[in-house]
């Protein structure tokens, strides 16, 4: 690829749009960006740092710029529309939407778990859900170690998983102010919501196994940060000494022992991935609790893609 | 038993021992009611509808009347070292701390329940944890048709569960305002919090039965009302359709099926235990997902021991 880079951002006025720019901006300094959004924003000023950028139209009329790499955050129909016509030009678009992650041929990519499914890439790969990323990478190690047989979530989401609506409309006192929804995205006809579906079938394409995976989704009153309690049992017999030296020595994690643990507070602004409150499971062989955070904005969605361009170039 | 019965609250002025007094109103109206709090409270008028009180000191000088029931919601340490006063006068303590629930010879007691088990109390009976009382009642009528084999809980708990105080500290935005906490009450040597423990064992003891259960307790931003996430396996095997028509048919509960599904604010200020969100967890035989909200203030406390006293008398 050209040095320096040329970056797309297709949403880029939205919660994630503007932290992809944050992200970019700290981990990719050489690259030109280019922001995009819908009619709404465009023609707008966006300033960040010393920077400062006009929010271009997104129009099949305005796309003659060929770029590297476009990051995507402007939900499933942008995506279904617009990806294809990036990636005609020889642009690698990094999606962050649904859309295409359940497509075999699109790889769904965590880069601390399965960066080798890059190699494959058509010129689409997609982001996963925020929940998900947080939970695979806190799973990874356990997984490549011992074999994970099932894992239970339940999730503790933030309003900013919503956009940047949905945090307004908490600061305003509407939605989920002062209680807590178990229902996140649609509701399937099996009684599971789409949020829900999403953490299991997106746990399983990434580990690149068909591990039985069970979800509840919840919306907690707070703006920022998704925390997960996770039940796992692994596939091999362990100690809890044994899980406890490898989450130590896991480098794609900070780990929160003897006591000490991880709020979404904690994950705020940051780029990891927050574990703590290990604990033996007795009811159930090889099976522990686990509690995992992190910021859902940034790895949770912006930064993870970000990362996965940075594999890319 | 006398009639009217002569009924004392201790700890009137706390929340609990507030809405102690409102259900008693509502459910008991011919008792006669006096409130006991410590020397902070002692002196002070309480206003309840149309009834004026004066909390009287909590002391040992001033314990010469006989009362049929004493409600205590003030501490461990204050009922360890007050319910026995009570009980040799020959009043039927019901101790909403946790200071009796493990003493064998307590029963611990949830009316919709195991109400068998207060025939063998001894004058003093044990209210349950809050949490626990929304989820054994939720999961009763599974247990007595199909047994349990197995629980996982994942609880969503408000600020009021920690008192008056708690509240306060969320609304001027202090302590889990905008955050949420993996942590209630203090930690064990095994990771485990005793919130959590006494889910465990509570739920054992009130089944009657080795209930394989483990539990993960998080404080979220909320003033009323706890939810649980529960994962159950049954030793039955069974169906979606035959659970789904038991819970609709449980005058103990509120089911909401068909995606529809209660939120603590539903839960709010009512005496009854709301459950929906039924699902099949397909990563193994006979478990399911259910979601479970109540009032932890009615009855996850005040109103668990007035149905107890009601029976009583």
């Amino acid at each position: 690829m050209k040095n320096p880079p040329k970056i797309a951002i297709v949403g880029a006025t939205g919660l994630v749009g503007r932290t992809m720019l944050q992200v970019l901006l700290q981990r990719i300094p050489n690259a030109t960006i280019s922001l995009y959004a819908s009619h709404k924003s465009a023609g707008s000023p966006i300033v960040e740092g010393e920077n400062k950028y006009t929010v271009q139209l997104l129009s099949t009329d305005n796309l003659s710029t060929e770029y590297d790499i476009a990051l995507f955050s402007a939900g499933s129909n942008i995506s279904r529309q617009y990806a294809p016509l990036f990636q005609q030009k020889g642009t690698i678009v990094i999606d962050n939407s649904s859309c295409w992650r359940q497509d075999s041929s699109v790889p769904l990519v965590v880069p601390q778990v399965n960066s080798q499914s890059l190699k494959n890439h058509k010129g689409i790969i997609a982001n996963p859900n925020c929940t998900t990323i947080q939970c695979v990478v806190a799973l990874n190690s356990l997984q490549k170690t011992f074999g994970i047989e099932r894992i239970i979530y339940n999730s503790y989401q933030s309003a900013s998983g919503a956009g940047a609506n949905a945090i307004m409309q908490l600061q305003r006192q509407y939605g989920c102010y002062d209680n807590i929804i178990p229902h996140i995205d649609d509701f399937c006809e099996d009684g599971y919501t789409k949020e829900e579906h999403k953490m299991i079938f997106e746990t399983q394409k990434i580990f690149e196994k068909n591990i039985a995976t069970t979800a509840t989704c919840v919306r907690v009153p707070i703006q920022y940060g998704h925390g997960v309690s996770i039940n796992v049992q692994l596939s091999k017999k362990t100690s809890f000494e044994e899980i406890d030296q490898i989450l130590k020595q896991d480098r794609n994690i900070t780990y929160y022992n003897d006591n000490t643990y991880p709020t979404p507070k904690d994950a705020k602004g940051k780029d990891n991935v927050l574990v703590g409150r290990l604990r033996k499971d007795n009811t159930h062989d090889n099976c522990y609790n686990l509690w995992v955070v992190a910021d859902n904005i940034r790895k949770g969605a912006a930064t993870n893609a970000v990362e996965i361009a940075e594999i890319l170039l």
